[in-house]
């Protein structure tokens, strides 16, 4: 269980926030979070934007690797892009922990509209420093 | 030498124009730009978001596959973080071709300070479709 | 299902087979094999060496993006090392479709000991030729 | 400059060995190696193996990260293939630092044929132990 403190902390992401993504489901080593593709978000070609949907998974991927309260860093994001997205359409994006060990934790990411079709997926490494910011470190 | 009508199409990015990203320079299969971090783009650890920096990477990025007029979409994109930023940094962004196929192109993005610090390093592959909104192919 | 051409096409692999790399399952966009880590696979630090783990994963990823008897090339692969592994121990890499498009295939490999402790994770990219050398395409 | 010591350490690579490789320079942060592509080094395509070039590249990486004298274990390498290669081609793999932190080490790392074209490109993280085997740690 993660608690209130840890969850508090996660939701100070502006970036997130400016985005209007919200996070859904926040469990040890797992985060599912949803975000609406708006008309500020879309590129050239007047799709998605890659960087809009990796913010998705980015954030997602932030909430399940700090979910113990020990402070987590993105060390590198492998992300491939399978869809075009509209205006308009509301996405999944969902992080889930593949391995952890000491200082390393390794996380498989996804973003999915609400019909399931995948959208992305990512494969990304967090590096664990030895600092809490709540849970079972302090 | 870039055309006036790639570039216009180019700046159409409603995604990096909300961010306040600048194009600074753009010639056949290179491009560099520019965004200062503000608060609305930090993460919970009140650095900038890695999604932030990804951005401006991903934009110098889709610059460069499309300077040639051909649509290029992005396949992947891998990036490494290596150093915090506060806000208020001014960020450089660039994307350099390794090297194109017919329907494949390879790029090396960086982000840095302006003292010239790596914050983050990336590699992505485009697919370039048979279409062109630009350039020779029209 | 996937024919005994296409499975014969895949086992010309001279490079598998000199690491004594063996097919265990085959599915359409699915497979599973082994390798024993010998001592001419050893790395300077005398546990398995990295590119030996990837060769195994590697050849997973190739029959099942190969298993419909379209021809498909590696775009990229990007592994995590997870944890280090002796000689004399036997490895399972399995390859598994996360999604194909008309040119794209997307894979999640990954390559695990014997007791199922994950030592390696990858996610590759096939491109898809429009040639055949089996399969529904002929 | 990088001591005998270490450059034995290197050589001890069981795998490197079986495929050939030569070292050709090492210096801190950098090395330059070599591989002839043999028919036992093929793939069902008959074209030289995506997992061989990967060796290549991979031990470059690996002398380049561990030229200071600190155990650096590969953390992740993300590889792209952009050509193919026949049997009997002599390969170029080299291996420079993009950036070192106390813990964390990147390469950009190339496989060129004699010509200098582009066979393959990644971009490989290291996690630097508090470990020395020879250099200035000792």
């Amino acid at each position: 269980m993660v608690s209130e403190k840890i969850r508090e902390h996660l939701l100070r992401d502006k970036f997130a926030e400016s985005l209007g993504i919200e996070l859904l489901e926040l469990r040890e080593g797992y985060a599912k979070c949803s975000m609406i593709v708006r008309d500020a978000m879309l590129n050239a070609h007047k799709i998605a934007h890659g960087a809009a949907i990796f913010t998705l998974a980015d954030f997602a991927f932030a909430a399940a690797c700090n979910s113990y309260g020990q402070v987590a860093v993105a060390l590198e994001v492998k992300i491939n892009f399978l869809d075009a997205v509209k205006s308009g359409t509301r996405l999944i994006g969902e992080a889930s922990e593949e391995a952890v060990t000491k200082r390393i934790g390794l996380y498989h990411l996804t973003v999915r509209d609400e019909g399931g079709k995948l959208i992305a997926s990512a494969q990304a490494t967090a590096y664990r420093k030895q600092e809490w910011f709540g849970g079972r470190g302090q």
